[in-house]
């Protein structure tokens, strides 16, 4: 399939006929409207989560940190009642705990492999840094655990009103500082999705800036890698998308009240603008009606250009973060998998 | 960002209400027409090609052999005078010649470094089963002997009106079992883009039908998997994609007069359907805007899931196979590279 050819020679055709637009590579592309349908070959348990109506609070704006407070409060409501079956269902044990003055929870899977013993997984959970505080935060983290049979700690790091930008990835680092006394960072990997995703690679740029030593792997899922609106699938994808649904939807509001005027080009909010040489090999896992989707091959991209190893996984017919919505369907534990087994093959023995 | 529970829980409770649709599983999504401006963070060459008009032959659709073959004519003959240059830029020598009964293109690099001596690598065309015949096929085979500096086989199998399903692939298997008489099976690889996507993967399948040994790698780019319409991108990047356009164009009509009646779920047509046990290390490369993303994506995890090393590549806003459209646009050269090192790292040295 090369017909590019025949179309660069239809332009060059209707240039020398005078006929070019002013500026043909600002041309914008006229998408009529359409009718999309379940896809057919993804689960049953994953035909669900597509087919679910538009996220009904995509178009929710708060202003403030205290407002989101409250949104964030009722919504972790509603998870955490779910939390006691998922440990059952995954055979895990979560408890409270405090690392470097950090509230954080400890996931520790009934049966840890004699591989995994002296691993550690560090989770940062998404939700444009401003949702799933407490428990509802450590639901991911529970899935890597009881799927990958790993010990993880889940950063419950401050949101917005009790901290704004830098405030969550202080934490995050606190965190690994106080996991740093007692496991090799070759034993450790960092993980998350969305906010989570971009938390995930902002630890590896602020550790370098604090000349700490990196973990042995990273996976940033779907990660909020630019939040300055620019990246293809953020316009291909809306609407298209049910969960963040439009690019200047509730998670662009909720992400300018934690940036609480700093610049959202700084790479520790948009990391995809930070040098990745040097970073840990990396897996990244998205879905091809994501609205992130080009914010992970961006940097799945900017990864390899750096030459660093990069794995990327990109789900059928997926929204924004769905192999991460519930442990029972087939392919949160496919997307976990293959994470765990990057892990394995990268984190020391 | 797991907003899906309170999606579930708006369901639960509009189910409750005796308000949830007969089939909630099945619920269509309206999109509304939008437009689309060319991505900012791809190299100026990426941009033209993706501001491009939709092909202007995207709705041409032929029920004959013979009026393709009038049709790929013209086509070939505003490709075949840019070959050429291309050869001189790109360092490359092309040969004719026959192997195994069939026409083939012999490409050489002027500089072949010692570990690619003794390698060879097999190149299948695209363009729908019935387009670029001739030297017009060997523009993708001239870009992995430049970029990778390789030695390629790019092989002009028969097209209709000249051959039918199975012909290409007769053709593509008869150059490799002649090509096993000098090199070893593991000093090689199959590659190719669209249709030659999906020959190189119907080519295994192919191979082991009939007890040949596999290739040491193979490279399939947006492949041709899944010719029964199946596959979201098919629809999600309907009119998004400027090469194909939409799922009922030229290239399903191609496909209909090469399949000449046969299922068109036979795995030798939809590879994706295949057994892919035992396959050979993959790569795959797509691009977000591309109609057959979600068939690469599919091919992605269906290798995974058969336990096959397998790589994917997906291009920031590039529709169906941009990346080897023009050898002077660095996201051609950074796919081909890319595709040179997994053969480096595959193959015998």
């Amino acid at each position: 399939m090369q017909p590019q050819r025949l179309t660069s020679l239809v332009m060059a055709a209707v240039a020398a006929l005078g006929l070019a637009p002013a500026s043909a590579a600002a041309a914008p592309r006229d998408v009529p409207a359409k009718v999309l349908q379940v896809p057919t070959d993804v689960s049953p348990g994953m035909q669900k989560l597509i087919a679910a109506p538009l996220n009904p609070a995509w178009n929710d704006q708060f202003n403030t940190g205290a407002e989101w407070r409250r949104f964030a409060n009722k919504q972790a409501a509603t998870v955490v009642p779910m939390i006691p079956a998922m440990l059952k269902r995954l055979h895990v044990k979560l408890a409270r705990a405090t690392m470097g003055g950090v509230k954080v929870f400890v996931l520790t899977p009934d049966e840890i492999p004699p591989e995994n013993r002296n691993r550690l997984l560090i989770h940062v959970h998404g939700g444009c840094y401003v949702l799933f505080p407490g428990e509802s935060g450590a639901t991911e983290g529970i899935m890597m655990a009881g799927f990958g049979h790993f010990k993880v700690i889940s950063v419950d790091y401050r949101m917005p009103p009790d901290g704004y930008f830098p405030t969550a990835l202080d934490d995050a680092i606190s965190v690994y500082k106080a996991a740093l006394r007692t496991t090799s960072p070759h034993d450790m990997a960092f993980f998350g999705t969305s906010a989570g995703g971009a938390l995930t690679l902002e630890m590896v740029l602020r550790a370098r800036q604090e000349g700490l030593p990196l973990p042995a792997a990273i996976a940033p899922g779907t990660p909020m890698s630019d939040v300055t609106l620019t990246g293809d699938s953020f316009y291909t994808n809306e609407k298209v998308d049910n969960v963040l649904v439009s690019p200047n939807g509730f998670c662009h509001a909720a992400t300018k009240v934690y940036a609480h005027g700093h610049d959202l080009h700084d790479p520790l909010l948009s990391p995809v603008y930070g040098d990745m040489r040097g970073f840990p090999p990396a897996i990244l896992t998205t879905g091809t009606r994501d609205l992130l989707l080009s914010n992970t091959v961006r940097v799945h991209r900017a990864l390899r250009r750096a030459g660093v190893e990069a794995q990327l996984e990109v789900f059928e017919g997926e929204s924004h973060a769905q192999y991460q919505f519930d442990d029972r369907v087939p392919e949160a534990r496919e997307a976990f998998t293959e994470i765990a087994d990057f892990f394995d093959s990268h984190l020391g023995k």
